[in-house]
């Protein structure tokens, strides 16, 4: 059999009313949805690799899947088709070709994730959708000084979810900024070769403990060094999380 | 009969899932629901008057709503009591005593409103909720050049609703700004002593053919003194405005 190409697709979708990328049993998936219009549109039923396991509720700007079709349709096909067939709250911004052997999973090098915390007085509608909206005031300086001891290549099983099935825990962020943007607006943008279950998540909610005065800039180095879950921060909530980009070698 | 003090709230709501402010026939409002929840809170009947009349799907950061209950409460009561009888997407941002005679509506002097503009290469549904998202390029500077002639005390006829039922026509524009913000994103405050039906969404559309070539800066100006509704543009669609503010004589 002849090695056959392989379509990537670059998609956006906004996850709240998913139970997130992966197929579960509880409910709807954005790979689902994705694989019911695709297998539709190839007229075959059509399996995806997505590049980032997004959790329930989490949003992505630049989400990455890839498929293998026993034709490949024109490229354009696949975005004027898909997002014909798609829901308003899941679109494919690109599709290219990749050569044989290429997944969007295996491939990738890196991901880029990007954290939004909005500080509100009260109850605010129209950044809830979007973002972590907290009360208290945040001390950024100390949140700017806790996060270089993030960066670089670490065993992160401090800050996995419980339930997380990697079998090496060994990743590498390689940037970690803190943006303080108009009106309260924080954003926290955390780049990585790869990202354990809830790690963006897990990093968020204890550098918002520095912030909140409840644990020392100091203290999350130690947590880190510790590898123990029960150690980290709360995890930050899916809702201000958005997977940015995904990174492929050139060549790829 | 003593002359009872009025209570003035601030409000902040996503539009999306309402029929606007207006208590309609053929749906759910945002009016409906706060007198809903103002009358469980105070164990009366009570119906208030909100400053700007938002369509259906617009958003509101500072709608005020007045009303005047036989026994007024603690303020900080009303801010925590209704945020938990409202729903998510309606939230009171403060409360405030005003002297009798007060109206939300009547006593306003002027509002701003802001309308966003998110151009897109492909459907985009992270900005969908919150922006009109228009495909092709937009010449910033032609909407510039436009934009002063509809700045001051006109009768804006040619920009009001087919339905519009406002006796009088002239409104004053403030203010009319411009801004060109992030990738692609335009924001077009307008702030006015009043406005009639539909006005700024008039506005907007017609500053947007301005934007796609396909009306000249010079003709807005023929279009404000020609008082034809038909004349104007198309109406931009209500997700993309927010009311901001209102504004009141310091006196009250």
């Amino acid at each position: 059999m002849q090695a056959r190409p392989v379509v990537l697709l670059t998609l956006e979708y906004d996850g709240t009313d998913y139970v997130g990328w992966q197929i579960q049993r509880n409910g709807t998936s954005i790979q689902a949805v994705l694989e019911a219009a695709l297998s539709e549109l190839q007229g075959e039923s059509v399996r995806v690799s997505g590049a980032g396991r997004t959790d329930s509720g989490v949003h992505a700007l630049g989400q990455r899947a890839s498929f293998i079709p026993s034709r490949v349709l024109p490229l354009r096909a696949y975005v004027a088709g898909l997002n014909g067939l798609l829901p308003p709250d899941i679109a494919v911004r690109a599709a290219e070709l990749r050569p044989p052997g290429f997944d969007a999973r295996r491939s990738a090098r890196g991901k880029l994730y990007r954290y939004r915390i909005v500080r509100i007085a009260q109850r605010a509608p129209l950044s809830a959708r979007y973002s972590w909206q907290i009360f208290p005031k945040l001390d950024l300086e100390a949140m700017r000084e806790a996060a270089p001891a993030l960066v670089g290549r670490h065993d992160f099983s401090a800050f996995r979810a419980a339930n997380c099935q990697a079998l090496t825990t060994v990743r590498e962020v390689r940037r970690l900024d803190i943006h303080a943007l108009e009106a309260g607006e924080l954003c926290i943008e955390v780049e990585a070769t790869a990202f354990l279950k809830h790690m963006v998540r897990n990093l968020v909610g204890t550098l918002v403990e520095v912030g909140l005065g409840k644990r020392s800039p100091a203290s999350v180095a130690v947590t880190l060094a510790g590898l123990d879950r029960t150690r980290a921060g709360r995890t930050a909530p899916p809702q201000g999380l958005t997977l940015v980009s995904v990174h492929y070698p050139p060549a790829d």
